[in-house]
């Protein structure tokens, strides 16, 4: 289910995107440079975001209310955090078109999928659940672009009920944007991101948080060099979006938690006890599964 | 005693570098960059890494011999992990020249005091203590680059003996470097970089290691993206060098493990409580606290 990025076919004619943040922004912005979408609209909370959404020619027009956008929408992106979808879902369902094609962008699986079976009612059939392995740092309209996707995966987690053509629009429409994609089931998508991706964020910003709370903070990260800055990068992401991505995928997190606690403790023994072997064989250890990714990675 | 770069007045006549790599090999070429420096010999432990940098331009000639290089030296820089540096000094303590200056570019500064302390013998007063602020996650002579150290800060730790004329000259060549030199106490530098630098590598190092052990770590790290890839980047850096780190500043850097551990077991608690505004919590004390740094960090 690899693919290159190519030309779509047949453009999106009316796409919808509901909260134009980082990832909805960039995935209109990629399909607009593609000429894969004829027009765009943004809907949101909040006018000043879509605002600069669209003088940034990320969306085409702006809309306040869900259920005016979606109608005739030929596919709608939920990009918020997933922790609105519930409420999102639950006020666009009654207005969608028969043949209108929903998808998301949200960073767990299971509960996004729990919450479209139980509020998309009929519609659950044109939904298919997705999530681009992709993302920086910062939040809002004027952080997407166009790039974004480009030579990275998307993870489409289609369900029994959903139909062909919904999957086939929605993987055309993530190729358009450069991406490649791939099909993982709900529950082996939130243990890999719990993985991957989630951990690596209670490591940043715990990371952070320690140094935040010495009093001479200030002073101590003025002799910080670019490798404290890039270990906790992450730790800049929305606190809203993390807050709900913990709350979704609690329990594979925790395990991993555990796992990392469990690691740091040895970590802390040998140096504790100055078994200096020990601990070049940690670090051994890491450079070289870091380095065999990083070679894979390259390769592509 | 901050300074922006300027041209040395008086360049270095020859310049020794024992331990050619990121860190030395930089430090040549940015002295050599900026006219401040005639003459540079490499030693080391090996000729591969010492023909790479004759290769590169990094060094003007090899040496193999530490006693003999350090002869007429006008000043010799140790750029060898810290655990290197007692044998490194009391090989070169007979062979110095009266007036030849030492330095090091060693990341804990405690040991390295006393070291340089017990082997440098009457040469004590021409030893400046130093560390410079940057690096990467490379190292060897091939990693070297001249601007490293531009803009960056180098924290040297004059001793009470230390002759004003050394640490004038250590200064005028990080200057050179395009350097910020700063003058701290030793225990204050070994407490702020095990947290600013020792801790965030404990922490990349635990986090890589802790995906590294799974039995399908080579899966799930190829859905990885952008965010893993930089809060592990330093778990990349040189096992020798990190282990001495560790064991050189062992009890600064347990204290801030403990304080780390005690902030993820916070963490883990409230995830496993499901308390989604106490996880919120901390995310935005972490980005503001980024934030602010950051803001700094760009003015300068």
């Amino acid at each position: 289910m690899k693919s290159a990025a190519k030309p779509a076919s047949n453009p999106i004619g009316k796409l919808v995107i509901i909260g134009v943040g980082l990832i909805g922004g960039s995935f209109a912005l990629a399909l607009k440079k593609a000429k894969a979408v004829n027009h765009v609209i943004g809907v949101g909370r909040t006018r000043k975001n879509l605002n600069t959404a669209l003088k940034l020619g990320v969306i085409d027009e702006i809309s306040l209310d869900a259920r005016e956008a979606v109608r005739d929408a030929d596919m709608v992106l939920i990009g918020t955090p997933v922790g609105q979808m519930p409420d999102v879902m639950k006020l666009i369902a009654p207005h969608l078109g028969k043949k209108t094609i929903v998808t998301d962008g949200g960073s767990t699986k299971q509960d996004v999928i729990a919450c479209a079976r139980k509020h998309l009612d009929t519609h659950f059939k044109n939904f298919v659940p997705a999530h681009p392995m992709a993302g920086t740092e910062n939040s809002g309209a004027a952080a997407a672009f166009a790039e974004l996707y480009r030579g990275r995966k998307v993870i489409v987690v289609p369900q029994k009920e959903t139909s062909a053509r919904a999957v086939s629009a929605v993987r055309a429409a993530w190729q358009a944007c450069g991406a490649n994609v791939v099909r993982l089931q709900a529950r082996e998508h939130d243990e890999i991101l719990a993985a991957v991706s989630h951990l690596p964020h209670v490591a940043a910003f715990t990371l952070m948080n320690t140094l935040a709370k010495r009093k001479d903070a200030k002073r101590i990260l003025g002799f910080s060099a670019g490798g404290l800055r890039d270990t906790v990068r992450i730790s800049g992401s929305s606190p809203e979006m993390w807050r709900d991505i913990f709350l979704a995928n609690r329990v594979a997190l925790l395990a991993d938690v555990d796992k990392f606690i469990n690691e740091i403790k040895y970590l802390r023994s040998r140096l504790k006890a100055g078994d200096g072997d020990a601990m070049q064989a940690v670090f051994e250890h890491a450079r070289h599964v870091r380095e065999r990714w990083l070679v894979k990675a390259r390769r592509g």
